[in-house]
Parts: structure tokens; sequence; C-alpha cells
């Protein structure tokens, strides 16, 4: 089948960066192409946007599709656009970037991807297109909107304590905290509520275990 | 001329939200359109992409060809999807913002743009196609950027005193600030320098006129 425009078009895909935290790294995920051009390389999950669908929706069925992944905090990042991205042809790709608790993921392959795993965010393999320059766009921008959202919020799971949420946001940054300060700051923001329960850790006393109050979506701080 | 593919493709264009700060107000660059769709009514300046063009410069370009504005910072703010954006079909663009020191513009309309002018951010026509959505995502990404980047210093003149910059402040933010605190903040960030002059500002005695040192684009402040 072949499709006929009066003027010029692009192929048009979207990628989504996902990051989560295993064993205190940031991870991202990735999935083997199985087709060409970079099959066998490993790259980040997306395709071609449909004509009748929405930028989003397309990020999401993709990365579903080839992952397995769903039902998660998505945000536009960049369109990468430059005009020898793809050996193919021009094509635009409308990054995205998804963060997702650890502790509720099951991978799975499918026919455009041959594998699927986490990679640790430092230590990543070679990668198709243009897509460490992506990665590295994201890992930006995450690192930026630490300071001035509660994005951080989306990697925890459903009760955490402050020194876990501590540890998230030390692993982002790539650098150590004050304690007193990161509390003082972090329960200023009035969206933690305490669970009336407690995690012992270490040999420290009981910590109080905290959730997030309802609400969606990622808040900037004012 | 025809253009096939063997997939489906999708018609992009860019448009860019150009601001500026006139009497005190925030002012938007707008065109009105002498082609259909939205013939005769105001937008933002924008159009197609072509093949081997890249996203910034034809962003770039469509803006120098319908306003004559060129050489100005420009930023990526977001790409703008929805199937049912353009009546004619299926078209994607890929917004970006635009600041711009309101003393160094000189406007021209051209073939696709019959007339070109400033508006006031908060008084604006009806715009054509989802252009007011677009300007309302760049006018909060500025309010935004304002508390952790430079980019209100892209606003100012070669030469300025700390009141004009903080009006600039105050007129993005639509709130008062404490002048003290303002000062002290701003030259903490250690990115203005004197310039051994003064101005007379009103019956206050003169005020030391300030120049950016020299760096390029705007840096997000750690």
């Amino acid at each position: 089948m072949a499709y006929t425009y009066e003027y010029p078009h692009l192929a048009v895909t979207t990628d989504v960066a996902v990051f989560t935290l295993q064993k205190g790294e940031l991870h991202v995920l990735l999935i083997r192409r199985g087709n060409d051009p970079f099959r066998g390389a490993w790259a980040l999950p997306g395709g071609f946007v449909r004509p009748e669908e929405g930028l989003e929706d397309c990020a999401r069925r993709e990365l579903e599709e080839e992952t397995g992944v769903s039902g998660f905090y998505l945000e536009q990042l960049y369109t990468f656009g430059a005009v020898q991205r793809d050996p193919r042809e021009r094509v635009l790709t409308v990054a995205y970037f998804a963060l997702i608790p650890s502790d509720r993921v099951v991978l799975k392959a499918s026919a455009d991807a041959d594998a699927v795993a986490w990679f640790p965010a430092n230590r990543l393999p070679e990668l198709a297109f243009d897509h460490r320059d992506i990665l590295k766009a994201a890992r930006e921008r995450l690192a930026a909107k630490l300071d001035y959202s509660t994005i951080a919020f989306q990697f925890m799971p459903a009760v955490f304590t402050l020194s876990e949420l501590q540890t998230v946001y030390e692993t982002i940054k790539g650098e150590k905290l004050d304690k007193r300060n990161f509390r003082k700051s972090i329960l200023a923001l009035k969206r933690l509520e305490t669970t009336g329960k407690y995690k012992r850790e270490g040999a420290h006393r009981p910590a109080m275990l905290y959730r997030i109050k309802a609400r969606k979506g990622v808040e900037i701080i004012k």
C-alpha cells in the first residue's frame, strides 16, 4: 500500500525513556531491536505514529506492546528532528519520559523487540539511532525537575520512609543531601502524609512510613 | 507534484510564540493569515518543515520570512499533535518560543502573512488552530523558568538598571516582588556586571546600569 500527499510529509515516531530505581541505582528500560535498521542493537521502546492516533497514545501503545509496561506517568520531553538521525529517511521522533516504581513492572518482549531489560543508566550498551542523546536529555530534565516539582514521588512505592525518599533524590542528583534540611523541605511541601505505621531500618529506631496524598500527575512547586 | 511513501507520514509544521515587553506589558507577535485555512485570522508565525531542514532551522526561517524577526534566543516548547487540530488533515506542530528585547525589532509582513503585529498577551484576538493553547503553554513555561534560569535576561536591552530587571520579573509573574530580596538573589547569580554608568530614575538618586556578562544562551540556575 502507498500513501500519497501533495506536499512533503515526514515519518514520525515516539520513543520513551523509562526510568526506575533498582538497588540504589537509576535504571533505564531498553529493548533489543528485532528489525532493521540497527537489528540486534539496544534502543528505547518506540515506533511510528498512526494517522489517527494522538502522540501520547502512540507512546503508551508502543511501550506496552514492546515491554508490557503500562499505566504510568508519562511526560513529553523533546522532539528530535535532525535530518540524518535515521538511516532510512527523515524520521522525527517525539520523545517522552516515564518514571516507574520498580516494584510494579513485569517485562515481556514482543514481535518488534526480541528482548527487553533494565540497564543501569551509568553503564549503557551501544544504542541505536540518537537514543543516547535522548537519554541524556531525559536525565537532565529529570535532575532539573527534582528541585521544583514532585516528580520524584513517581518513583516511590505505596508507602516509604523519608530516608528512602532521600536516597531517591541523592541517586538522581548524584550527591549526598543533608538529612535534616531534606526532611524539612520535603515535609514543607505538604504533599506527604503519615500512615501511622513504622519500618525498622537497620539498628536505628523504627522510621515513620509515609504515603503521597492523593492527587494526579506532577505538580510544579511554587 | 506528489509525494509517495510506503507507510503513513504526517504533515509537520513549526510555530513560534515570540514574546517581548512593551510599556510594562508582556506582548506576543502574531501574523494575520493570508491563506486558508483561517484566512484573515491571527496566528503564530510558522509553516511546514521541509524534508532537508532541521526543526529549529524551519522555525527561524518561517519567523524571519513572515515577520522579519531573526537572530534571537529560541527554545523548543512542546509538540502539539492532537488528531483534529488542523481542519485540512493531521498536522503535527513543533512549537518554539522566543524572547526578544523590544528595542531591536522591525516588523514586516510577507506573502503568507498579510499583517504582523504585537498584541498584549492578556488581550489577544481570536487565534487560528490551537494557537491559544500553544501560547498558554509558552506563558506557563516562561513564568516557571524565571525562578530557575537566566531566561529573563533575554528581554533586556544592552544596559539596564536592577529596577528595570525587577519590573520584567514582576510583569511576567504578575506579582510585586520585594526590592531588597530581588536585588540580593539576582546579584548572587554573579551573571551581571556593573557598567560604571548611571541612569536617573524619577526623583531618586541615579541607579547603577548593569549589563549581562558575556555567555551564550540560557543557563539553569543550580
